[in-house]
């Protein structure tokens, strides 16, 4: 049987892009034979459209795509994603199911069991999980019809579910797994998913065709990495990472892939970054950014993924030196623009920051300079890169990277401005790392700007380390608490000095505040900053 | 039997802190001859305690504070909420639970079977439901435990879940409920929960003895509240609202309430909005605020229950005006901080707001003056806030109304900074009924503030209605929308026109981005921004 899978980047509630989407997969697919196209989990709204599944008419909307691509499936069957009405009046309104179509008619609909209600998935707020099972037959052949999270209850290991989907559908005697998937990028997340895959066509022994969903939704990015897995277990087929993609498959005829996907942790992070970037300002209709290029790193890296991600013709950046900045900040930064090509103005904040400082004077007198002083020049940058935003429709870029955002080292309304935070799930050694892969063939970031202690430069002589443990050892205790909820004792007993965890770990949860004002980040790792960690402001834990 | 509740004011996380206050509520219940002791929904960690629930080191405090409360239990039985331990492994690792305490032992701990997960709610994300039911018997008293939700499935009206735990419990013969609850403040709650309670003591025929907590954890305020109603549904007792309460409860000497609670809506928003501020400043141990005092009646309003909350020597005002401000700006604010007692600076702008326009002079050149130049304006006041702010170790109070939130009618980094938004969740006309209501008696809020035309005095003669519908009509469309999310239809068919519904709604979808970034907003609605309404930023509908 020949089945393709469209691996597509949809726009939540974009309804009229994403059943165009849609429809031309169909008539690609058909041409090329294909007899049935799977699509990804809730194709036709985007996922996660959040609360606007809590609207009536959004969910008529849904509707009116079903009945759209029902007209379209002369000669192909259709498996798409789409919420579907909960009949019963017990239980919530909606299940987040796969809509099986042919002949123009909606010839089954099979809901999620699964529900991820965990990190940045909140499946139960909107969906009742599905409690009755069965199965398509399509051309004499028997489908297993999953949803994403219906295939991750592999029974082992301290299960969150009760149920096993998968258990339940083998009494029908499936001939192969069809799979809706809307699963997000994380870097070690592709890896995950191969395996989950393999052992669910190992233990059932039948073949898995796997439909992702790509692009970047606000902070959410899904890469796509499709796949199709004989009954051993075998890949035969691996799509694209952050590309559309759509491809017939015809199991009969194809070998297993000899080699796994090789990109590196650092590659895939790379490539999620400028995705995220590129699908942010596509998807709101935003074309040129600004940032603030201090001649430090976090921004050099910044600049170099947006111009990548945009063009380096819609990228500008601000040089906005005060007294306390070095002059190799300002040649640095010249040097990084002209290595990409981007256009970027001087504009010293002198001026701006002494005015502030004599406004203050009858008030702050002769109090010593403090974090007061050193937050207006952070600020006063701040509203110059957001004068120029609104003046000329620029969208400014945050370059707070992961360590800073977690021990609050940075300025709210100052450096924390920013539409979107591109490095704000990325530690300060990741940026480091990115930079010297991005220098592998040649030096497009500066070698000064990669070697040179980070500093703030508010002050004079300032380092990072004099506020900060030294990056290395400060992003392992957070990879640790933060990515892997380890709690003092743990930290402890790994061997880091008590004081220095106890310190870290107070700066993290005393700064949820500061966090909470962040502009949307880039997720890239499993455990991000933003929707996927909630935490209480006013708590007093650890803190 | 004699039960004492004790409504209490938790503090996420503060182990330390919330044992104190249980601890001492026991040895007060048993003085005064109560032979149990109930306590609210999570009382040892505070709710809601969210991903520090992720902690094996929080669980494990947990777990030290119930066996510090069983040390405390001779000759009294405890009734108290904690997470435990879902001893199997398949499913979510923790129980939503009530640990029943007597004699030095933990006699038995029962689970939460509903988990409400939608608006503020995630429980979810955390908690394995309760499937198999049990009562607790006591002194020869057949006792039907419930934690919070376990009562709202009335069984009418399109219920959310498809199991009613009190069906389930009366197979038992329970002749009482007890409930453990964490039911937060909207202007309609209490009197929703007085329905729903009643409702259960009819259907079930058996008492309610119900605890509430009480306290604002960041956004989320619980009024307290907690109730006792007979078995016919007569309200026998009714805790404060607001306030700490501890009280024995002897159902057989009491006679019903004749008046229930007769407080308007307005005074119980502008009761939460006090203690909202006062339990943001406690519990993050602030003692002094700021805010920008333009003369307009939104600041007025804060200042107000600022001064109420924190008290008057510990509110400073900055009065900031601009070449656009009209002289009664001024003289309105300095009238009101006389009328309060508050301290207040004046802090001209001009030479700041010249500065930048100097400076942005080179690139800005001839273009006409616009939003950029508005939101200068703005964002130099938002500086010099925060100046205050950083040097004398005042929070920030943030002043955006609901409406203007609702249609991103404010600037980020300025008028749009703050460490906690008061008015967030209260529309623009229920800020006039706030004032009014304060001013019943005598004027307190200067009369001119409150009758004068709002306007951003950002450019000469503007006035709030030059970019925006009058907010008596704005106000009910985006009730109509937010609050009972009606959709463009429904509004249309309210008899709302329809160029103006779909202008409305476009403003409300397209500023998701904006209220992203804003401080956390006190919640006094059944559908606040923030934690309750989750919208997907680069979603494209009705935008």
């Amino acid at each position: 049987m020949k089945i393709a899978l469209a691996q597509l980047n949809y726009h939540i509630g974009n309804f009229e892009s994403n059943t165009k989407k849609i429809v031309d997969a169909i008539h690609q697919a058909k041409l090329e034979g294909a007899e049935i196209v799977l699509f990804s989990e809730l194709a036709v709204c985007g996922y996660p459209p959040r609360d606007f599944l809590e609207f009536e008419d959004f969910i008529q909307k849904c509707e009116n795509v079903i009945d759209e691509i029902k007209q379209h499936t002369a000669g192909i069957a259709v498996l798409v994603g789409s919420p579907s009405r909960n009949p019963k009046i017990e239980g919530k309104d909606l299940f987040n199911s796969a809509y099986f179509i042919a002949d123009g008619e909606v010839k089954k609909i099979i809901h999620k069991t699964l529900l991820p209600t965990y990190d940045v998935f909140d499946e139960n707020r909107y969906f009742e999980p599905n409690k009755t099972f069965e199965i398509v037959e399509y051309k004499g052949k028997k489908i297993a019809v999953t949803i994403c999270e219906d295939l991750w209850n592999l029974g082992n290991n301290n299960p969150l579910y009760t149920i096993c989907p998968m258990d339940e559908l083998m009494q029908f005697k499936p001939e192969m797994i069809l799979n809706l998937s809307a699963s997000p990028f994380d870097y070690e997340h592709a890896e995950d998913r191969k395996h989950v895959l393999k052992a669910n066509a190992e233990a059932y022994k039948i073949p898995i065709y796997y439909c992702n969903q790509v692009g970047a939704q606000t902070e959410i990015i899904f890469d796509g990495g499709s796949l199709v897995i004989d009954e051993k277990g075998n890949v035969v087929e691996e799509f694209q990472y952050f590309n559309e993609q759509i491809s017939n498959i015809n199991l009969e005829k194809m070998d297993s892939l000899q080699i796994d996907i090789c990109k590196l942790k650092i590659e895939f992070i790379h490539d999620a970054l400028i995705l995220g970037i590129r699908d942010y300002f596509q998807k709101m209709n935003f074309k040129k950014a600004i940032l603030g290029l201090s001649g430090g790193i976090d921004s050099a890296l910044v600049l170099y993924l947006a111009a990548q991600a945009l063009g380096k013709e819609n990228v500008h950046s601000l040089l906005l030196p005060s007294e306390y900045s070095t002059s190799h900040s300002i040649s640095d930064a010249e040097q990084l623009c002209k290595n990409l090509g981007t256009s970027y103005d001087i504009v010293p904040i002198k001026n701006n920051y002494e005015a502030f400082l004599q406004t203050l004077n009858p008030y702050f007198k002769e109090l010593p300079f403090n974090v007061a002083e050193e937050n207006l020049q952070a600020r006063t940058r701040g509203v110059l890169l957001m004068a120029f935003s609104n003046k000329f429709g620029y969208i400014l870029l945050n370059t707070t990277n992961k360590s800073e955002a977690a021990v609050g080292y940075g300025t709210l309304y100052g450096d924390m401005c920013g539409g979107l935070a591109v490095l704000g799930d990325v530690y300060k050694t990741q940026v480091f790392e990115l930079c010297k892969w991005i220098n592998r063939n040649e030096e497009i970031i500066p070698t000064n700007i990669i070697t040179k202690p980070p500093s703030a430069e508010l002050r004079p002589n300032q380092k990072d380390s004099d506020s900060l443990p030294e990056y290395d050892v400060l992003d392992k205790i957070l990879y640790q608490y933060i990515e892997k909820r380890q709690g003092p004792k743990e930290l402890i007993a790994q061997g880091f000095e008590a004081a220095l965890v106890n310190r870290v770990l107070k700066m993290v949860n005393s700064n949820e505040w500061k966090r909470h004002q962040s502009p949307p980040i880039l997720r890239v790792s499993p455990k991000a900053f933003g929707v996927g960690r909630r935490m209480p402001i006013v708590g007093k834990y650890l803190s």
